[in-house]
């Protein structure tokens, strides 16, 4: 159970380091000796994950990223996030799997869905 | 892990019944007395799962629902899937969350994504 929440940390840190701003310092202190990207706007690799990052960023000064919850078997760690562009938009629901390897992450998979603005029940998407 | 090893068991045999065609059968056998849903596309309860499901098949016979990946802890699992509408298709990458509460399932969150035609990357949305 102790890997299990080592690997919660280790993603977390890693996720909320490189959304708040310092993605380099995200890759250099959490990832491994490769980054296998499932994200189909991404090539493989951290270079592209740093590229992306900054971008984002700079088109959205005011993004925040809202890690809701997390959870881990063997290898993989989930996080199910809200990720903000700008405030009061509705914003995006994010799941990501991550998969850790020796105490960093190794490979990367996500589905990403627009918040609407309006829904049928009121129990929002988190 | 007993426990974690069964709830994987009713939310993938919930899942795969009901998009297989029996959503009735499926929401008779694995869901507990309420059912919370947080996919702004449904209202809460059954009867709108059931709809949903009745709805989509009809406009899609050949639709597939393909669980890739499925995870478990503490009272919630994860799962990790790919839909496909049409054959041939992308089809749309899911991440479904549940939780399970006495061997039932009681409360639903997903992320949908469409998987583009193209990727950045050679290693699938899976």
């Amino acid at each position: 159970m102790a890997d299990l929440e080592q690997n919660k940390q280790v993603v977390v840190s890693y996720y909320q380091t490189a959304f708040d701003g310092e993605p380099e310092k995200a890759v250099e202190l959490y990832v491994g000796d490769r980054y296998i990207q499932h994200n189909p706007m991404a090539a493989d690799g951290t270079d592209a994950f740093i590229g992306f990052v900054k971008w984002i960023r700079g088109e959205n000064p005011q993004l925040k990223l809202e890690i809701k919850r997390v959870f881990a078997e063997d290898d993989i760690v989930i996080t199910h996030s809200h990720l903000t562009l700008k405030p009061g938009e509705p914003g995006q629901a994010l799941a990501d799997f991550f998969r850790v390897e020796n105490g960093k992450v190794v490979e990367h998979w996500d589905v990403i869905q627009d918040i609407p603005s309006t829904s049928a029940n009121d129990n929002t998407m988190f």
